[in-house]
């Protein structure tokens, strides 16, 4: 009989999730339901959304159920199968679970990839997924990038923001990225092509206000906003005239209970901005075609996508939190198989 | 010789304007400058940007200097004049100051008015006005409301909300309000033809967004914000998917050192809203055609306009913070000849 490791949430985290908000059961896999399919999962994608889902709150999905396994992009194979479209053998990217086999009813992000495109298939769930897509239809088609305009990208060196800033250097644009710590704002500039980089770290919001104000004087045409707070703040205090301002994701707010949110958002009155949520589930139908796009300048040496990839299910929960320290470097990704 | 009183700025409010941040002081009046004219002012607007413009901080204007008058669009009538397109004796609009008499160099927002459209001169400051016309241009071109559609709009007694929740009505909107009190709930009903009417007042955020949330269960797909502050983040609660909200104003947090802002800005991400910034200067160019249309509506019974006039140059303090208090009822305006 087949085991079947299943990390569940227990418990809504308060906060910072800690180890006992989950558990790692083991069950017997069951047979493949009517028209489902068995996927043995082989890499999960780990994101700043799974927090908000283990939340109770209103969301573009459903909270995670107590006693479901948590929610997750995976990549994986066709273990078994009782429908026609999805042979064993065959790749498919789903929104899963942190789990070893997904029972998957197809619909939804489920989508067979063909992995002979690329060096290793968790770039299904980096560059080419979910995430890297985010960063690629959120800048051109919300922040609509114009050639010599001054892009500012928070939470830069993330799987997010690294690649909308190297989007935003080949729509010719100045862009600069705010990160935490010396290391990722030397890699903003050596890695991934930003023309300046700035640290958070350290800095209250008068002060990380007033360092963007010196690198750009005439404020930003377009934020990308990963991280929210304290960092946010700053930047609201430095947009230009009808600034577009793309609401990606608020790192810093998911374990906060009491959310900071945005103090400064009178700015948005006085510049005229516009602050628009950005979701890539709204784009899932030209993923293929971003997906492509990215994967050319992959290839043409235009865009590097780092991966970070933690090693085990019964791991799932340091790895996770790698997010919230800013330990990971690239696309935090668990090796399950 | 013609004495000019003059409600000059002295010091810069902390929080709560206090009488002894002004001075009215009397200065003899000059002669016109070349190429300008001097107007006898008869009403002035007070508004809640005019706060705003006292602060030390970056707005679409700049801060208005220690030691001149509190800027203020008025109506008046021309005094003396050393230009040829103003003569003694026409009426005129402008952004000029509270005080008897304005230096006016034409251009920017002055404008000849016809008095002889309406009952009283003082239509030029509220209907037909800015702030009539910010509720009509930005409904109409930035909220976009498309009939059936459920319009949140705070403020709604006041002189911009009023005018935002009828042109709601007349575009086929339901229309619900948030205001303080009973009295000014009853009157959204009443007197503008509101659907449903919310009192804010008494309540934490997540009471107020229970009760918005059994009014409107779907969410709001506009929300018309001049508050800020906790009834915004009530509102932001009870989104509907893709709403838009146009951000006007936010007289709670004017007064408030310590801005509260936007707590539950997460909301905007997951329902991938749009929150803009909309200052009616924008539109300076089409308020001739703006305020025809409201003179129309104005006409046909479909559009009410209150004003609340007090009377005196002297008494301008108490006036303007009836706007901060919520005593007025209607667009405030002071009676200054």
């Amino acid at each position: 009989m087949v085991k079947n490791r299943r990390l569940i949430l227990r418990r809504r985290p308060s906060g910072n999730p800690v180890p006992d908000d989950f558990e790692l059961v083991t069950e017997p896999l069951s047979e493949p339901e009517p028209s489902a399919f068995i996927v043995r999962n082989y890499f999960a994608s780990l994101d700043p959304a799974q927090r908000g889902w283990m939340d109770d709150a209103p969301s573009y999905f459903p909270p995670i159920k107590l006693g479901d396994p948590v929610r997750a992009t995976t990549v994986g194979i066709v273990h078994a199968s009782a429908n026609k479209s999805y042979k064993i053998g065959d790749w498919v990217l789903g929104l899963n679970a942190l789990e070893d086999y997904s029972m998957v009813q197809p619909g939804g992000f489920t989508a067979p990839i063909d992995v002979s495109q690329v060096d290793s298939p968790t770039r299904f769930l980096s560059g080419m997924g979910a995430v890297g897509l985010s960063g690629y239809f959120g800048l051109l088609e919300v922040g609509k990038p114009k050639k010599g305009e001054t892009l500012l990208v928070s939470g830069a060196a993330g799987a997010v923001g690294s690649v909308v800033g190297q989007i935003g250097k080949i729509k010719g644009c100045r862009v600069i990225g705010i990160a935490g710590g010396a290391d990722k704002c030397r890699r903003l500039i050596s890695d991934y092509g930003f023309d300046a980089a700035i640290d958070y770290r350290g800095k209250t919001v008068d002060q990380l206000a007033g360092e963007i104000a010196t690198t750009i004087p005439d404020g930003a045409n377009i934020v990308f906003e990963n991280v929210g707070g304290d960092v946010f703040d700053a930047e609201l205090m430095n947009l230009a005239p009808y600034a577009r301002i793309v609401l990606c994701g608020l790192i810093s707010e998911y374990n906060n209970p009491s959310k900071i949110g945005a103090r400064n958002i009178w700015q948005i009155l006085v510049k005229q901005a516009t602050l628009t949520g950005f979701l890539s589930s709204d784009y899932v139908d030209r993923f293929a075609q971003g997906g492509l796009q990215m994967a050319k300048w992959i290839a043409e040496g235009r865009m590097r996508i780092d991966e970070d990839i933690q090693t085990g299910l019964e791991n799932a929960y340091p790895a996770f939190m790698r997010l919230f320290s800013g330990a990971n470097t690239g696309k935090l990704i668990l090796k399950i198989a």
